[in-house]
């Protein structure tokens, strides 16, 4: 393939056009992303008007400013206009308030009023993604009437494959499916094909509780009520998806100390990258400035027995990793609705045993080359030690994200590293206990 | 609620089935997921038939293989017989094989041999999660055909709302989606209608690379090829959103040093939780074993100035963090597609700077209380040492996730844990240098 960078480089404006008609719509959004912002602008003004939308949708909020900021005002306004409303209340939602302003204003007073009223639900809330372009079938309509309404008012919509059917006074009462009006005779009645085992959220319920909804009950859209019980939207299953990477990502990353990028990762520049990751960093060496104070405690101890030392970092990286195995497994059970807090006392049994067995495998295995090694009395404490500090990293491990959970704190991010660090100065104090009574000190 | 494991302990059928009745599909599944599976077998054979298979296909494998034990065979064959085919190849996949065999003997041949044609392609491949049964529509036909093509053999496919369209070679040259049909008038051609800029997968193509695809494309469904180019299945939407979430799962679990545990934690036995855990815990002790090896090199150096035992875990920590951070934002990136091995200078460029960055940062910051209250000479040890350990990790938590990646090891495998005990010993070895060299040893 011709190098996109190579070619923006080069002004080559004639290879640039070339490019963008043989590359597929996906490609040429991922390739525009590796590019520095600044570089994108002239590959992306050339491209026709519905590659550009296309493009432009498969960008990044971030993504979509730059872009935006590169183009004359008719452009600008066009590609605004032509996104799904939900699209660009997610849009507009991450840019700064001159330009969240300027795209709003250049809006026709329909697509405005129906981004303003996404943007009113709070962010994270299953209104923020829905769309408001959904077609609803009353239940006494034919199927007829039915898909004669689809081909008047569908093309507007984000998914016409699952139709909400309200009854008279426009409530939910259940869904059908373009699949079955299409395979039913002209004059069946909607209200007897919907299905009303049906799943709903409403616009203040959080994106990844609907998004997990409908991913388990495989459906392609999911309702949305407001408060009042009245149908406002539709949540379709590329949002879902959408949602629920972001909040993969958002774990895996947590697990890591760090924070979501919330862009390519080439698109970040080394200080956005520092940043991310510092605030984390001061914090877990201000928790493992703990372990300076155990270990002065412990300095006699330590003084007199220097081999102590040797085994710090193999017992406080154990520790970290019991705990760490715990956290994220529990984490993940959590995320995906396995487990509530009412589950705590039985979570707390299964991992006070896990731990235990781990331990004692450990111990195990690791008393005879020690004892040969440095004697029996450090055999015994470091034995000893792995069994209680397995025990004690899992049990925190497992615990400590339930009741994060509970308090309304994202359970990610008491996981790995900051369970890692309490593990560490705990398990130096049980460390040195042990020692000094094995060793009479 | 009512609670289940009540109503199951207490053998209280009618109670039970006023349950069943009254709890929605996914409840049902998920409070029976969360049961023993001994106590499983009763209320899911009082679930009516359509509801039993709804359960049961909301099942993960092992917990279909455990109802299906529990059914007598007239039942068991039914349950099989209706599921999808992809559902049941990924089912057959995991049993063992004596009842696989009971599951595909008991099938129609039609239906024996979609489940065996899947079970052909390789675990993990796209041909694993395509479904044979979907309707491809040939480019020459119209509208009024298509649509009465899909009402005679709709009602078998998994989807029909993304139409593959082949030409008279049986070669895919185009989608056309069901909404398109729908609003486009009868005599029309598919040929005319059709979406030509399409992505397609082959039958041995990475599951997640297929469904990472569909989510970037915000497709519904995706036409897969054999080897020679002719169309074979499609993929729904719905199997590629449990493919990411598996992956996503596995990546997550991997960053804590366990192994996926591929079904409902409540339903994994203490023993099963720690053997996903214990082979990981080992192979990491082994590797801080050396660290061992490095303070017992530098135990001279300890013995005369033992404050310097008491910055080990603040040290180690550190650099395990900044890897982690590293090792956890560059896998994700990778996922996601955004980072290919030709990158690897840009990434080590990158990285190098962020490294630095932190760690002058957190060198700053420590220079000062350190000095203080041990003075000058450990001050500068320790500051030295957190600036190198930092940028050391990052660079190392950077990079190797993307070379394991290139040897065809999966980028999650090196991550966060990996890293922590590599930087671990090397982050000994400079401290140790460092503190000789300011303390004139």
């Amino acid at each position: 393939m011709t190098d996109l960078a190579d070619l923006a480089r080069r002004a080559d404006l004639a290879g640039l056009e070339r490019w963008l008609e043989e590359t597929p719509i996906r490609a040429i959004a991922d390739e525009l992303a590796r590019l520095a912002p600044a570089d994108r602008a002239v590959p992306f003004r050339l491209l026709p008007r519905d590659r550009a939308l296309a493009v432009f949708e498969a960008f990044d909020p971030y993504a979509q400013q730059e872009a935006l900021e590169g183009l004359r005002d008719d452009r600008f306004r066009q590609l605004v206009e032509d996104m799904d409303p939900d699209d660009r209340a997610r849009l507009v939602g991450e840019l700064p308030a001159s330009v969240a302003t300027r795209v709003l204003a250049g809006l026709s007073n329909r697509e405005r009023a129906m981004t303003a009223a996404l943007l009113g639900y709070p962010e994270e809330s299953a209104g923020r993604i829905m769309t408001p372009e959904f077609v609803s079938l009353p239940d006494s309509m034919t199927v007829a009437e039915a898909l004669e309404r689809i081909r008047r008012v569908g093309s507007d919509a984000e998914t016409v494959y699952m139709l909400p059917v309200t009854d008279n006074q426009r409530q939910l009462v259940g869904v059908v499916s373009l699949r079955q009006l299409v395979l039913s005779p002209a004059d069946a009645r909607v209200g007897n094909l919907m299905t009303t085992d049906i799943h709903h959220v409403h616009v203040t319920d959080d994106q990844e509780a609907a998004a997990r909804l409908m991913q388990e009950a495989d459906a392609l859209a999911l309702p949305v009520l407001d408060s009042e019980e009245r149908l406002v939207g539709v949540i379709t299953v590329d949002d879902a998806m959408e949602v629920l990477e972001a909040e993969d990502t958002e774990d895996l990353v947590l697990h890591g100390a760090s924070r979501p990028l919330g862009r390519h990762y080439l698109a970040v520049s080394v200080f956005g990258l520092a940043r991310s990751r510092a605030l984390w960093l001061l914090v877990l060496i201000l928790a493992a400035a703990l372990t300076i104070n155990v270990l002065q405690y412990f300095e006699d101890t330590l003084e007199s027995v220097v081999t102590l030392a040797l085994f710090i970092p193999l017992l406080i990286d154990t520790g970290g990793n019991s705990g760490a195995q715990a956290s994220t497994v529990v984490v993940r059970a959590m995320a995906v609705g396995e487990l509530r807090f009412g589950d705590l006392p039985r979570v707390v049994w299964r991992e006070a045993r896990v731990g235990l067995l781990l331990g004692t495998m450990l111990a195990a295995a690791g008393f005879l080359p020690v004892t040969l090694l440095f004697g029996a009395d450090i055999g015994v404490i470091v034995s000893t030690t792995l069994v209680l500090v397995c025990t004690w990293a899992t049990l925190l491990g497992s615990t400590l994200p339930m009741l994060a959970n509970r308090l309304g704190v994202d359970p990610a991010v008491v996981s790995a590293p900051i369970i890692t660090t309490l593990v560490d100065a705990t398990g130096l104090v049980l460390y040195f206990l042990i020692a000094r009574a094995v060793l009479g000190l």
